[in-house]
C-alpha cells in the first residue's frame, strides 16, 4: 500500500537551541520512499549523519522565534505484517554480532529486573515467536493503553507499576520482558495507518527464527500499514527530536497518514 | 543557492537484471535536501543500504521490458567553493584513520605510477593546497576535456597517454597525481549548475589543511552550485548504476539542474 | 610505563553456557600492547567481533565443568593522565557525530533525573573541564567508595540514594551528572596500577575542549598507570563477561597489575 | 592445529618515516590467537585502528636508524579447508550488502577486462564453487608460480601477459576472473604452514553458496594450516607495511610457521 505520511512541529524558541531530529524514514527492506520533503522554517543549515542504529539524524541550531519542521513522504509499505508462530528461539551463540546489543538492559528497559516475570508469562509456551506473542498478549490484557503522552516517559519498571502507558511505554515493557528471556528486542518509532487518535507511534520488534518480527501491544490484530522512522534500544535512542538547553516542548504538532490510491507520479 | 536537480534514465531490459543504483544525494555538511522524489517504473521492490563510503545505494531487480528511473530533488548548496591557497600538506601520521584509504592506488587511479610525474608538476610549489591547485591547472592545460563519454572508461595511466578525457577521467588523473604525493584524494560524482552540455558530472576532492577541498579540472574558475551524489576512491566505487548480467546501456538519459528562485515550500 | 596486566577467572559451569567476554585491551592512542596471551581451559572455539564502541568481544560456548579464562599482557601506558583546567565546554552543535550517543540517558546513568543536581554542584564553575572536576570532587566527598562488589549493580539514582558504591557505581553517578549538563561522558573499564585492593577497575571520561579526559572519583589524585579494556555508555555495555542462561558467578577471580622495569623483549 | 607464526622485519631508515603496518592476525571464525607478541625496536608510540575491511592496522613514525618489527603468535587454526563442489552461484540481488564491494574492479584486479576470458574458462561448468575451482585449476596449469618477489607488483592484466607471478599475483588473476563472472572475490594475506620457501603468503576467497571459500592457485591440494592476517580487495588494501616518503625496502625479513604439538599454556 502507498501511504502519504508526514508531520508538522512548531516550537517557540526562546534562546538559540541545538536540535537533533530523527524524522526521515529510510528506504529499507520493508519500505520504499518515492517522494519526500523536509522543510525547516526558517531555513537553517542542517547536517545529516547516520547513528549507530542506522537512523538518519539531522543536526541544526534553531534561532529564537517560531521554528517549524515539516515533513512529508509517499512510501510503499506492506499492508500486513509477518506472523510466524513456531519461529524458534535463537540460542545466543547463534545470533548475529550486530543483534547482541539488543539483549542488554537499557535506560527504559531494565531487562535485568524482568527475568522471573518473563518466565512466568511464557510458562509452557514454545520458545521463540510464541513467547513474544504471549508477552504481547499479556501486556494487551494487563496494561491499559493510554494515548495521553503528557507525562514524563516511563521505563518498563515504572509502567509495570502504573499498569498503564502510552505506546512507547508498552513497548518498553515488551522489550524488557523479551530481553529477560534472552530474546533480542528493539524499539521502533514511526507511523501507523489508521492509528486512533493519529500521532507518532511506537512498537517493538523481536528477533526469533533468524529475523526481526513486528509486535504491537496497542493493536488487537497484526496490522500492516507501518512506516519505520527509527530503530533503537529504547525511547532514549529514538527521540524524534532531542533539544539541548532549557526544556522546550512543541507548541503545535500534527501527524498525518493517508492512503494513496496509486503510486505517486 | 537552491537547485532543482534530477535525472531520467530508461533501459530496455531483455532479461531480468539486478541493479545497484547510486542516485540519491545525501544531506551533508555542504547540502540540504528539502524535497526529493525517486520513482521506478514499473514500481519494483528496492532496498537501500549505505556503502563503505557513506553513499546511499538502492538494490533492485528490473524485469524485462522498459524500465525507467526518475529522480528529482530541491537542494540548498553553496554558490561558491572554498579556495584556500596556503592550506598545508598533512603529514601521513597526522591524517585521520578514515582518510588513509584515499592514499592507496585503485583501479582507475594507479597512483604508484605517478610519483615522479607528480613531483615534476609541483616542483617548487608550496606543499598542500597549492600543489593540488598546480596539478589541477596542469591537467586543465595539458589534457583536453571531452564531453563524449561513449568510450570505455579510462584510468589515469590511459588518460595521460590519450591526452584527453571526460570529466571523470580528468579526475582520475588528478587523484592519481595527488596520491602519488601522499595527498589523500577522492572522486565525487554529482551535479554542477550550468555545466555545458548538461550531464552528470565528476570532480575530485583533496585532503589538505585538515579538511577536504573541491578541485575541478574541467572548469576554469572555482565554481559552486554543486550537488554531491556519491564519494569514492575512483569511478569504480561511484557508478550511478551498476547492472549485472549482459551489458546494458540506457536507451535514454537526461539530466537537469535548474536554479530555484526561492526555498521550496 | 610498562605494565604486565592480567586476570584469571574460573567458573563451575553446570549446563552448556554461551559467553561474551570483553577482556582484551586494544591498541589505542594511549596504550600499546607488546605481548598478550589469552587462554581458555578447556580450549573451546571462540569468535571475536568488534562492538559498536570499538571493543573486542569474544563469543564462545563453555561446556559443563570447570572453565577458566586467563589473560596476560605487557602494555605501554602513560604514567600520568592529562589534566586541563580551563578546557572549555563544547556546544552540542559542535560535537563530533560519534560523541552524541554519550549524551543520552542509559540503563545505569539516568541523566534525565540529574539535571538540577548537576547544576547545583557546578554552580559558579567555569563550563567544561572544571565542571567535570567539580562533579568528581563532589562524588569523592559525598559518596563513600566501597570495594565490596557483592551486591547487584546500582544505577546513578540508586547510588545517589545509598551514598556509597563500588568504582563503577561512582562512575555511573559522574556520567549521569555530566550528561545532565550536556557534557558527553562514557564508562571505562580496565586496570589501574597500585589499585587497592587489586581488582578490575572502572572510571569515566568526559568530552570537553575537543577530546576525552579521564576522571576517577575513587582516586585522590590524577593517577596514570591505566589500561583500558572497554569503553561504553555504562556498565551494561562493558561487562567483562556476559553469560546467558542460569545465573553463574566466578568461583575464583584474580587480577594483577605489575610494573615492568623495561620494555618486554 | 596449533601454529606458532611470526616475522621479523628490519629497515634502515634514513629519514623519519610514517608507517602503516598490517601484521596482527585477528581472532575470527577460523582462528583463535592464544598468545601474541608485537615488538618495535626502538619502541616508538603506535596507534591501532580498524580499516574498512576489519583489519587491525598500526600507525607509527620510525626514527632514522635501524628499525625492527617482530611479531609472534600461537594460533589455533584448522588443518584443512572446506571444499564444497556444488555450492551454488549466488545471484547478485541475493548477496549481503557488505559483499558487494568485492564485485568491483580494483587496482590490481581489472575484472572489467576479464569477462570473456572467464566465461571461456568456465564454459560448461556448474555455476558457483565449481567455476571458481575451474579458474583456480586454469591458473595452476597456465601461469607459472614464481617465488621471487623482487619485481614490482603485477595486476591481473599484467600477470596474464607475463604468464608467471608470485602468490599474490596469481590471486589477482583468480579474483579478477571471479568478479568478471559476478562472483565476489577477495584477497587474503597471511601465513601457510609448510609453504616452501617460507614467506608471507597470499591466496583468495570467493563467495558462493552463502559463504566465503578458500582457493589457492599455488597449492596442488586444498591445504589447511592457514593464518589470516588481512582481507582486502587486492594487494593494495593488504600491504603488510605501507611506508610513506622515499622508497624503503626491508634490509632483512624472516617469516616462520611452526607446528606446536599442544595448546600453549
Amino acid at each position: 500500500m502507498w501511504l502519504r505520511i508526514g508531520c508538522s512541529i512548531t516550537f517557540d524558541v526562546n534562546v538559540t537551541t541545538p536540535f537533533i531530529l530523527m524524522l526521515r524514514p529510510r528506504n529499507g527492506i520493508h519500505q520504499w520512499i518515492a517522494r519526500e520533503s523536509y522543510t525547516l522554517k526558517p531555513s537553517v543549515p542542517a547536517i545529516e549523519y547516520t547513528d549507530n542504529f542506522g537512523n538518519l539524524c539531522q543536526r541544526l541550531v534553531a534561532p529564537p522565534g517560531e521554528f517549524t519542521i515539516q515533513t512529508s513522504a509517499d512510501i510503499l509499505t506492506s499492508d500486513s505484517i509477518d506472523v510466524h508462530f513456531g519461529a524458534p528461539f535463537e540460542e545466543v551463540q547463534n545470533l548475529p554480532d550486530e543483534v547482541l546489543t539488543y539483549l542488554l538492559p537499557t535506560r527504559y528497559c531494565e531487562s535485568d529486573k524482568f527475568i522471573e516475570m518473563g518466565q512466568e508469562i511464557v510458562s509452557g509456551v514454545l520458545p521463540g515467536y510464541d513467547q513474544v506473542a504471549a508477552i504481547t498478549d499479556w501486556i494487551r490484557n494487563n496494561i491499559r493503553f493510554n494515548s495521553d503522552s503528557s507525562h514524563f516517559q516511563m521505563s518498563a519498571v515504572e509502567v509495570n507499576i502504573q499498569r498503564e502507558g502510552v505506546c512507547r511505554e508498552l513497548a518498553h515493557l515488551g522489550i524488557a520482558l523479551c530481553r529477560g528471556l534472552c530474546i533480542p528486542a528493539r524499539m521502533v518509532v514511526g507511523y501507523l495507518h489508521e492509528l486512533k487518535p493519529m500521532d507518532f507511534h511506537a512498537w517493538f520488534e523481536a528477533y526469533v527464527g533468524g529475523r526481526w518480527y513486528t509486535f504491537d501491544p496497542t493493536q488487537n490484530r497484526p496490522k500492516g500499514g507501518r512506516v519505520t522512522v527509527a530503530y533503537g534500544r529504547d525511547a532514549a535512542d529514538v527521540a524524534i527530536f532531542n533539544q539541548f538547553g532549557p526544556a522546550l516542548f512543541p507548541r503545535e504538532m500534527s501527524v498525518r497518514v493517508e492512503l494513496l490510491t496509486s503510486a505517486p507520479e
